[in-house]
C-alpha cells in the first residue's frame, strides 16, 4: 500500500517511495535508551547533518508556555543554519524555569560538540511529561551513546527515539526527479490525535540532499506546513512543544532555482508528505476509528476558518464521526455558533456528497445512504456560506472511549 | 440538604426555600404529554400570567443558526411585557425554514388565544433534535391540552415537559423578605452538561410575584445571567435554543425599588439561585462524577476570560478532572494555549489550594494531598497571571466514558 494513502493528497508523480532506510546524502543519525522511558525503549534521538553549507528553517508552537527547547532553540539557534538536532522523549522539559533552560542548552552543547559545531547551529526538542525536571544526567550520557551510532541509516532509529504512546510510526523515504537529478526527502515525526495529552506534542523532522537557498527552505516549510500541520485539529490543545524542522544539505549537488519547475515539483512532493503525515496524526491513536474532513466555502477567509475550526473541534461532530451517526445538526449547530449574530443563516451543507441541508433548512435527503457514508474511514463534511472567494479546509480526528480512558488516568 | 449545595454559591440570608409546590401570585402553569417524545413523556409547557402588569425579560443564545422559536420572540415578542410562555421539548425546530418560522408563530398565537393576549405577548421554546420539521398540531393539540390544567401549583409539571435528558429536575421555590413584605421566586430549567448534544439546550424560566420596573428586571436579569449561566462550560458547544426569561407579575403588592436595599437583596436572592442551577446543569449528565471552577486573577479582563474559557474548554482538563488525576501540566497547557506570544509565561497555578506551579515553573508540593483534594465533587483550579485588577471564573464539567457513550450514537 502507498504511504500516499488518503484521497485528500494527490501522490506525486515525481517522487517514488525508497524502502532503503537511508537518509539523505549528508545526514547521520542515531537513537538510544537513556532511561527516561520506563520500558526502556529509544528515548534520545540524534541527527547531524555534515555539509557545512546546510540550508534549514524551522517552525513552532505558538503557546504562551512554550517549553524550554523550544525556547532555547528558537531564541538563541541560527535556525537557517542548523546542522544537529537532539531529541529526547519521556520528559518535555516544560515548565521547569530556569533550571529548564539550562538543562536546554546543556543538551544543544552536549550534541554541538559531537556534530563538531557551536551550539547555535543545533536545535533541541524534547517531548513528554510537563512540569518535571529534566534528567539531564541521563539524557547527554544518551548522547554521548548516540554519537557512536550516528550512520546514513539510522534514520528509522531516529524516528523510533521520538514516539511516545503514537500507534505507529511516522516516516517516509522519497526520491524525487528533477531537471538536474534526483534528490531524497525523509521525514521522520511523531504526534497522536486525541490521544495522551502531554504526549500529544507534534514533532516533525525532514531533511534532504538537495540545495536550497535559506530563503527557499523557509518559504517552502511555511506553505507546506500551512497546508498539513496549521490544517489538523487534534483535540484543539496547543502543545509547549511543537516542532518542525527541514534541513536540506546540498550534498546531492542538484541545486533547486527559486521559482523554478524544479521547486514546485519538491514543493509538491513536500506538500504531500507533510499533509500525509499530519493525516496520519490526525488518524493515530489507541481506538482511533477515523478522519474527518471538513471543507468551508463563501464569505470572506475570517469566516470560513472560524467556521471550519469550530466544526473540527466540536465534541459532538467527533463524537458522532465516532459512532458513525448521521447526525449533520451538529454540524449546522457548530457554524451557528461560530458566526453569532448573523440568523437566520444562509448555509449548505453536504456529507459525502449528499446534500442535508440547504438555506439553512433541513432537505430531505436518502437517510441510509447517509448512514453508510459515515461509516467510511475518511468522512467528507462541506459547509457552503453565502457569497463567494474565500475556502479553507481542516482535518480532525473522531472523539471516542479511548481518548476518555488514556486521558483519566494519566499520571496516576 | 440545602438547595444551596454548593460552596460556590453564598446561600442568601434573606431567602427560604417552600416546599408548597405553589408559583409566586399571578401565575399558573401546566405541562401535558402532546406525544412529541416517544415514550410518552410530557413534552409541552405552558405559563401563564395573569396580571396586566408583567414586567419581563429575556435572553437568548447568539448562535448564528438561531433555532425559529428564537427568531420568532426575539424579533416578535414584546421582551418587556411578556404575559405568557410556550415550551415544547422533543423537537428543537431547528433548520427547519420558513415552515419553522410558520410552526412556532402558530405555537405563540395558540397560547395567547388561552392566555387572553395578542400574540406578541408570548414567548414560545424549542428544545429537541434539529433539523425535523415539528409537528405542528400536535403540539397545537397540547397547547389545549394545558390550557384547562393551568394553575398555581402547575410548577413542577411545566419543569417535567421542559425536560429532555435531564438526570434531575432543576427546580426552586424561594420566599424571600422584603421590608414591603414577602416575594415568591420560582425557577424552572432545563440543560445537562456534556450531554446529549441536541437536547443541551439551555433553558430556564424564572417567575416573580414582586413588582419590579422593566429596566430593573431586565438589569437583575443581565448581570445575574452573567454570573451564572454565562459562566458554564459544558462542552465549549453553543446552543441553537437557549433561552433566559424572567417574568415579575408584581401580584404580591410588593414593590422593589430601584437600587433600593431590597433591590440588592431580592438581586442577591436571584443571583444564587441562577448560580446553583447553572452549577446543576454543570452537574448533570449520566455519570458526570464532579465539577471545577477556575478562578484567574491578574492581567487584563481580555486576557483572564480568555485563559478562563481555555482551561474549562479543555478536553484533557476535563478528563482529568473525571479520573480525578492530578496532572496540573493540563492546565499551564490550557493557559499557554490562550496566551500565544508571551512565552515565557509569568503564571502561578494552585488546584484546591496547594502550590503546583510558580512563575511558570513547577513548586515541589504534597502529590498525596493534591491526589486526594482532586477527588472531592468540587475541584477549584487558581490561575494567578502578572499584573493586577482582572478577575473572572468560569464552571466546568468532566468528560467522561458517559459523554462518548450517549453522543456516539445518537440519532441511530
Amino acid at each position: 500500500m502507498s504511504f500516499f494513502a488518503s484521497r485528500w493528497v494527490d501522490a506525486p508523480d515525481c517522487a517514488v517511495e525508497v524502502g532503503d532506510g537511508l537518509l539523505p546524502q549528508g545526514f547521520r543519525a542515531a537513537g538510544v535508551a537513556a532511561g527516561l522511558k520506563p520500558n526502556g525503549a529509544l528515548d534520545v534521538g540524534l541527527i547531524v547533518c555534515d555539509a557545512e553549507a546546510v540550508t534549514s528553517a524551522a517552525r513552532f508552537s505558538r503557546s504562551g508556555a512554550q517549553s524550554a527547547p523550544v525556547l532555547i532553540t528558537r531564541q538563541q539557534s541560527q535556525l537557517d543554519g542548523l546542522r544537529a538536532v537532539v531529541v529526547n522523549s519521556g520528559n518535555a522539559n516544560a515548565a521547569t524555569g530556569e533550571r529548564g533552560l539550562l538543562d536546554a542548552a546543556a543538551m544543544r552543547a552536549a550534541a554541538g560538540a559531537i556534530a563538531g559545531v557551536p551550539p547555535e547551529l543545533v536545535a533541541v526538542a524534547s517531548t513528554g511529561v510537563i512540569g518535571v525536571p529534566l534528567p539531564i544526567d541521563a539524557v547527554t550520557a544518551g548522547i554521548a551513546a548516540a554519537a557512536v551510532r550516528l550512520r546514513n541509516g539510522g534514520g528509522a532509529e531516529f524516528g523510533e527515539a521520538i514516539r511516545t504512546t503514537d500507534a505507529f510510526r511516522k516516516e517516509v523515504g522519497l526520491d524525487v526527479q528533477l531537471s538536474g537529478g534526483t534528490v531524497r526527502l525523509c521525514v521522520q515525526a511523531k504526534g497522536a490525535g486525541m490521544i495522551s495529552p502531554n504526549f500529544a506534542t507534534l514533532l516533525v523532522f525532514a531533511q534532504t540532499d538537495a540545495e536550497i537557498e535559506p530563503d527557499e527552505v523557509e518559504l517552502l516549510l511555511a506553505v507546506c506546513t500551512k497546508r498539513s500541520f496549521d490544517r489538523i485539529s487534534v483535540d484543539g490543545q496547543l502543545s509547549t512543544s511543537d516542532t518542525i524542522i527541514l534541513q536540506a544539505s546540498g550534498a546531492s549537488g542538484v541545486r533547486i532555482e527559486p521559482e523554478s519547475d524544479d521547486e514546485r515539483a519538491f514543493g509538491e512532493v513536500l506538500d504531500a508528505a507533510l499533509r500525509q503525515i499530519a493525516l496520519l496524526v490526525a488518524k493515530d491513536g489507541e481506538g482511533a476509528r477515523r478522519i474527518g474532513r471538513v471543507v468551508v466555502r463563501g464569505g470572506d477567509q475570517r469566516g470560513v476558518e472560524r467556521v471550519a475550526h469550530a466544526v473540527a473541534d466540536s465534541p459532538l461532530v467527533k463524537t458522532a464521526l465516532y459512532g458513525a451517526d448521521p447526525n449533520w445538526g451538529r454540524v449546522i449547530q457548530a457554524v451557528g455558533a461560530a458566526l453569532p449574530g448573523s440568523a437566520p443563516l444562509d448555509v449548505d451543507i453536504e456529507i459525502e456528497g449528499i446534500e442535508v441541508c440547504s438555506q439553512g433548512s433541513y432537505v430531505e435527503h436518502d437517510a441510509q445512504a447517509l448512514a453508510e457514508a459515515v461509516r467510511r474511514d475518511e468522512v467528507e463534511y462541506e459547509v457552503t456560506l453565502a457569497g463567494e472567494g474565500a475556502e479553507t479546509e481542516r482535518f480532525f480526528s473522531d472523539l471516542g472511549h479511548e481518548y476518555i480512558t488514556i486521558n483519566a488516568d494519566y499520571t496516576t
